[in-house]
């Protein structure tokens, strides 16, 4: 079953790389006429991943030719940022500015607030005084809350107009509009009263008043709103988009599920990233060696000191390991038993925290609920251990007891932590997800490499 | 910044909270009325985030007043798997039968799905005849599906009615239809022939054809695609639905834009838990300890079997290690610093996997990246160490060389490894994320002390 499905994914992946190659070869014929037939006929959306996968000369051609197109802006709005960075460098802003003006402006705000900052006032200074104060107005927003999100272009009515009315006005003004399907309605002093989706509006009789068939709970984000929580307003809700209001319950503008889309697969990308210590860039892929490497190093540091601290510790130990030269050989099982439940844990409630499973005022059994299952484990594995290795190391006699109990020692200590550390984390406002990074993990295994000594020292009295 | 966005997700979730206590104290004190009331005005959505951190007990009482209100079905199918099941234990099958008929019926195929096939089977005995066969014919695809995930609720019209008669069929039948934004055209003989929106629908004349102003080149999926491909086509081209046909281009369903969003949710979920080697079970948060442990536990055994290769290993080197008791104390460093790389690199490929960034004709070009970051911080981390052990540990002398080339080789052996094995577990279609777990991880550390034990005993002449 597995199998079939996986093969139709390969295959709708094929389609894209079938289009980048008639793309590569079109280029090296220079066919620019077929080319240019070819990005018309293709969604902004997939010419911006061929893009993604030609090489830099290759750029600079296609993009000669994609600029000719009128989707040239709905393709630049596609574009990863650090492509969008490099293709730009060789326009002038006069014609960026002629570009940008085209674009939604919620996608141009975006566009300008990719690059850096001096072109883009460049950009800014060509653009008309109309166009720039609306992408302005959006600038002022922290682009990770509902305000650097959201889009102007919205339809709202006063509450008094009648059905017919609204009707008649979508019909003539809704061109310029992003995605009509909810109909907001206001108060005479302009503060949000109710929606109503396009649908329903059709189903009622044209002299109703607009007060009387909308729905008055209107959910609603302010332009503050961290940008995690208006996705989560919006899936939890099942709408398509959700107005966003200033301080005085003003609508300034709606945000899509299209959009929201974006911020869920972004997020979940940057939580990934994180919890595997490579940083938060979603664009990792896209930077140079040296680059990412930038990205990488300082956690791969915190593991480098976590290493040197372990070193101290067993060389504390030298006289005891000079004696049971056996103890040395448990240090990788010791390790990897602590820092693989650890994981596991610590993934488990960093998820949950994000997906509003994980419930703060229920730490403690959460908490316990984890030290259970590492008491589970280690005594399993422990068990396990112990028994294995006193049957083939039985000299010294207890070196068995030892390890099985240093295992099961170092899995409740571990699978705990990694419960409470991104709980603790999240308290304090961090972001729970550094909890199942290198630091963590590697501050686990020091303990647990401790434990194991000092339990080896007691009793096998050394 | 960051401080100010947080406390406001922190408000919101004490909204939940609060909601929460209000619900415990009234069912504390019996208030069957205020109680009934709340759950009225609440969303059903939120009504679940409630019900899934009550108690078994209190579960049990609440239902008993959500049964009573009009959002129950509603309700159902915003519940976990593991809460459902639990709650229709003490439900009659009629009961649920008459529950399950008025829910829109892609639901309630999945709400059948959910539960033990002996209940759903008695369930589906209660149904009218009519309500059955439009459930079966959703069951029979598979849950991962277009098929599993559609709603047979759609609108579509022939293509040679007028634009009048269109909005007439629409004031008068979309009443029971999901989601009416889209209205889907078709040929004379069934097929999928294009779709227009409501808004476009309205701004064109009433006389004119349908075929004339719908737009042709519609993006469609068939029932038998992969869920997460369905995802992928929505969020690519910015849909609010996407069209599913059978075999024959009959359009059979639709599949709304409020699913896709729980499809991407819960593929990332699996995929962090899978990486973690945690199992993909979900829900795994609301499992028992013990099926939490036995999730778990495989996972682990891979890791307990990989240590206990180590021990081995380093015990085959026990005459090496008893003339230089230090090597012990150099283990942790070199097995931490070879499985945060790898971590890291594996992460990064496996999530680029996941998300199109990573495209399978050039592993060559993202494997040797890898290998460039890995040399790039193996030299670094090597050469600190190096250094730092020749000046603390300069007994044997070489000893800083032999653990600086120790951590170098194990660091370009991870990354490069980190980012081959999610490619090549893609390419023989297992899942990129296992990649991550233990497993390999474990390969890697097993490698890495094998190789440093190598090099100590080559380079200190042992």
């Amino acid at each position: 079953m597995k199998k079939a499905e996986k093969a139709k994914r390969e295959l709708i992946g094929n389609e894209g790389m079938v289009l980048l190659d008639m793309v590569r070869r079109l280029n090296r014929r220079s066919a620019t006429g077929h080319l240019l037939k070819l990005v018309d006929k293709t969604h902004p959306a997939d010419t911006a991943w061929v893009f993604r996968h030609l090489n830099e000369e290759e750029r600079s051609q296609i993009f000669g030719i994609i600029a000719k197109t009128e989707s040239v802006g709905e393709f630049l709005s596609e574009l990863d940022e650090a492509i969008l960075v490099e293709i730009v460098q060789e326009l002038s802003p006069q014609y960026l500015a002629e570009i940008i003006t085209k674009m939604a402006s919620d996608d141009a705000a975006d566009v300008l607030e990719a690059l850096p900052e001096e072109l883009a006032n460049d950009i800014r200074r060509h653009m008309e005084k109309k166009d720039r104060e609306e992408v302005d107005e959006l600038l002022q927003y922290h682009p990770e809350s509902a305000g650097g999100l959201m889009s102007p272009d919205f339809m709202s009515l006063e509450q008094n107009l009648t059905v017919g009315e609204a009707i008649s006005i979508i019909q003539r003004k809704s061109e310029e509009m992003e995605m009509v399907f909810y109909l907001y309605i206001n108060h005479e002093d302009g503060k949000l009263a109710g929606v109503v989706s396009l649908r329903e509006l059709l189903m009622n009789a044209p002299e109703r008043e607009l007060k009387n068939v909308m729905n008055p709970n209107v959910i609603s984000v302010s332009t503050d709103t961290d940008r995690g929580e208006v996705a989560h307003v919006v899936s939890q809700y099942n709408i398509l988009a959700v107005p966003v209001v200033d301080s005085g319950y003003n609508l300034v503008g709606i945000v899509t599920v299209d959009d929201i889309i974006d911020v869920i697969r972004e997020e979940a990308t940057e939580e990934f990233l994180q919890m595997a210590g490579a940083g938060k860039d979603r664009e990792i892929l896209l930077k140079s060696t040296f680059e990412s490497a930038a990205l990488r190093a300082p956690w791969l540091f915190a593991s480098w000191v976590g290493g040197v601290m372990a070193i101290v510790i067993i060389t504390s130990f030298e006289e005891e390991l000079s004696k049971v030269l056996a103890l040395a050989a448990f240090i990788p099982i010791i390790m990897g038993m602590g820092g693989n439940i650890a994981t596991q844990s610590s993934t488990i409630i960093v998820r949950g925290i994000a997906t509003g499973r994980v419930n703060m005022n229920e730490i403690a059994r959460v908490v316990f609920k984890e030290m259970r299952v590492g008491l589970l484990l280690g005594v399993i594995y422990g068990l396990f251990l112990g028994v294995v290795s006193y049957f083939f190391y039985n000299d010294p006699k207890m070196l068995g007891i030892v390890v099985g109990l240093s295992i099961f020692g170092s899995m409740v200590m571990a699978a705990t932590l990694g419960a409470i550390i991104p709980l603790v984390l999240k308290r304090f406002d961090f972001d729970a997800a550094i909890a199942t990074g290198p630091f963590v993990t590697t501050s686990i295994d020091i303990l647990g490499v401790m434990f194991y000594f000092y339990i080896a020292k007691i009793i096998l009295s050394l």
